[in-house]
Order: C-alpha cells, then structure tokens, then sequence
C-alpha cells in the first residue's frame, strides 16, 4: 500500500460452511460498497482452508462506519447463518511496512 | 486467539515467481521454526492470487528477533532470489478482536 503509517487493518479469518448460495455475489457486492465507504484504503483476500480477508482503513471510525453500513449488516447476518462456521475480526494498527520487488533487482542495476 | 489484546501481528502478503523448487519446503520448515520462537503466538496462512500469511506475536521485540533468526535470514534470501515477485510485510498492533461460531447458535438453545 502507498500509504502512510499509521493506517488500519481489520484482519478477516474464517471457515466457511458447505451453503455457498449467494456467497460469491454478496461478496462482490460487499466489495464493491466498501470501496465506496470513506476511509477505506484496500483489501487483501485468499481462501484454502481457512478464508483470510485483510481491509484497509485510514481511522478507526472508519472500520466503525462500514460495520455498521446497512447493507453490510445484512450480509453480516447472511453470513452468520447460512456461509460460516466460525470466524474471528482483529482490529489493529498497522505501525510499519516495507516491501520486496523483485523488478528492482534490476533496477538497480540500470 | 484465545490471548488477550494488546498483541502483533505480521501481514505478509506476496505473489509468487513460477520458481516453486524447495518453497514447500522451506514454508514448512519455517513454520516449524516460527513456533520454536520466543513469543510465537500463532499462523495464518491461505493462498490464491495472492498470498496472505498472518503470523501472531506477543512483542515488537519478538517479531525482530524472528526476522533475524539465521535459517529465517537465509529463506528470506533464497525467497528474494528464487520465489517471490513481490511482497510486502506490515508490522500491525492487534488492538481488539471477536469471534463467531456457528455451533453458540445451537448451544445458547440448551
């Protein structure tokens, strides 16, 4: 992210249950609305096993707001009765960050 | 994570070269490691486009002291030369987290 520190991260990790009807579309939507919330920064998201899910916001009222979004607070009780099994939402604050590119190497060469 | 906030976490996000000779490996090898480590508190790890890997520690001091293992140093390397495109790693603060289970729903009936 091109962003300074410090910013948020809400980190998404679940298990989902074998009901995927709707899941794939809600998704998108969920996604689509998030982009439009104010504060949001960018999303990280793969799924084997476990489903991780990592958002990016400039603030904490920022998280609070699109918890609370209307849509979103249907899709959050969609999900809890019909996608997951389980999941856990860690709120944290991201200090620091670097990055590796490969495309540097030879870069740096030039 | 059954630990109490404030903890750390690590994002590390990645995307993969085509390289994949010995990263099964390695990954395997340093989740073995990682847990061997002073202050070690968990893993997440899922896998598609992207690569996401949340690793959980109780300090700052204890994530440094991991980036700085020596087996670490050198899969750092052999990663930055052999396995990945790209990556980026945010050093983030957990500062509060929750759960859902599916199964509380049938237990709260009892």
């Amino acid at each position: 992210m091109n962003i300074s520190t410090p910013y948020y991260a809400v980190i998404f990790t679940s298990t989902h249950t074998e009901n995927t009807e709707g899941y794939a579309e809600m998704s998108a939507k969920m996604e689509i609305l998030a982009k439009q919330q104010v504060g949001y920064l960018g999303m990280d998201s793969a799924k084997n096993i476990i489903g991780i899910t990592v958002s990016y916001w400039k603030s904490l009222e920022a998280i609070k707001l699109w918890k609370q979004q209307s849509d979103h607070l249907y899709a959050q009780q969609k999900g809890r009765a019909d996608w997951y099994n389980w999941y856990n939402v860690k709120i944290c604050k991201v200090e620091r960050e670097y990055n590796f590119n490969a495309s540097d190497k030879f870069a740096n060469k030039l």
